[in-house]
């Protein structure tokens, strides 16, 4: 029997890599990313046709929603508003919260499954870990699969897994490992495209992960500032 | 006090017309149209735009939203699927369903509501009448709210209007009527962009709902079946 197909997101990032070597174990893969004119655009699309080729992922959908970008609202994507510092201490919603982003993103997902017959959506979505994204909880996520029940035709099935959902960004690294992702493909800095920045909220998170983790990030840095707490 | 901020969703067709006609009498009004490279783009863009001015809306959005087109499965945007005709007695979903599109809408008009601080989306989606898409039922925009409730910034509060949900098409006339809302401005057809063709499923269930309510429709036909059921 053939496997059953599986949209996997994939920004680019590390919590999307871990993702996707938990849902290679099980489904065929099919991969999609989005341009929404974000700072660091072609690095993530770089890093995302990196992971499909070391997964042998053809059939990838790229998709160009621009129109998150002229909403605006979010230092991802008005470069009027500064990235914020990483401040891990407080639970201030960053500027980088691009309004409902993950409400899109499934949208787009649930169609695109709906149409080619995948059965799972994987979305490596953190909750503990996510700057306190209001669209990354699994209460959000929950209440999503609901609507995505209700908004689609009675015969399709389509679950959103979020394999990550309770993980920290040190277990992610670590079940990274173990499934030999390629972490060293990654791409997480908001803000620079050349060497990641080591400063903004996603660096930093990042930074604080593998220093949890005990190990060392594969990637090179413009500064590599100590996050962990005690 | 000023009134408060309403996102309308306006495709141009009637539906939206009337629902912008009862969102005016509250509201101050702001207009989403989304281009996703169906058949008659250019004309509905037209109608979009007529509405707007009636109105006196200067605050639009019109989202490039093609990858509902790449995505696929619907005869409203693939060529190589044809649109059906009108076949009003089953409920089967006909080739015009674009798969969950009304998930993709209300996410960009969550994120912009959330944006520019908008309170409620208001949708022209109509159950009884609308040849069953599942995206269009009740059901669905409750699951939805839920989804933006969670998905979106605590002190974000948007409200998910669908005044037409449980009216027949010819209630809606008569409602647009009452509230002189401009009819003859709106495009319906899913077909063709000069006259409307008379024998999709919109037109033919926007003559039956003229028909119904005893009324003429004010636009042209090419062919103007009569489809009222006993």
């Amino acid at each position: 029997m053939s496997k059953s197909k599986a949209v996997v997101l994939v920004s680019g990032g590390m919590d999307s890599c871990v993702t996707t070597a938990i849902a290679a174990q099980e489904y065929e893969l099919v991969f999609l990313h989005l341009n929404y004119g974000q700072r660091t655009e072609k690095r993530e699309l770089q890093a995302f046709n990196d992971i499909a080729d070391h997964y042998g992922v053809t059939q990838k959908l790229v998709v160009d929603v621009q129109f998150l970008k002229e909403i605006g609202g979010s230092s991802l994507t008005d470069r009027r508003i500064e990235v914020s510092k990483a401040d891990l201490e407080t639970i201030e919603i960053p500027t980088s919260y691009v309004p409902f982003r993950n409400g899109n993103i499934l949208s787009i997902a649930a169609s695109w499954a709906e149409v080619i017959g995948a059965t799972k959506i994987f979305v490596g979505a953190v909750e503990e870990d996510s700057s306190g994204y209001p669209d990354c909880r699994h209460t959000f996520f929950a209440a999503f699969q609901q609507a995505v029940n209700l908004g689609t035709k009675p015969d399709t099935t389509i679950e959103i897994i979020t394999p990550l959902i309770h993980l920290t960004k040190a277990e992610i690294i670590k079940e990274g490992l173990r499934l030999k992702a390629p972490l060293e493909k990654t791409w997480s800095c908001y803000q620079s495209e050349d060497l990641a920045c080591g400063v903004c909220d996603s660096c930093a998170l990042r930074l604080q992960g593998f220093q949890l983790a005990g190990l060392e990030d594969p990637i090179e840095y413009k500064v590599r500032p100590r996050y962990t707490r005690v």
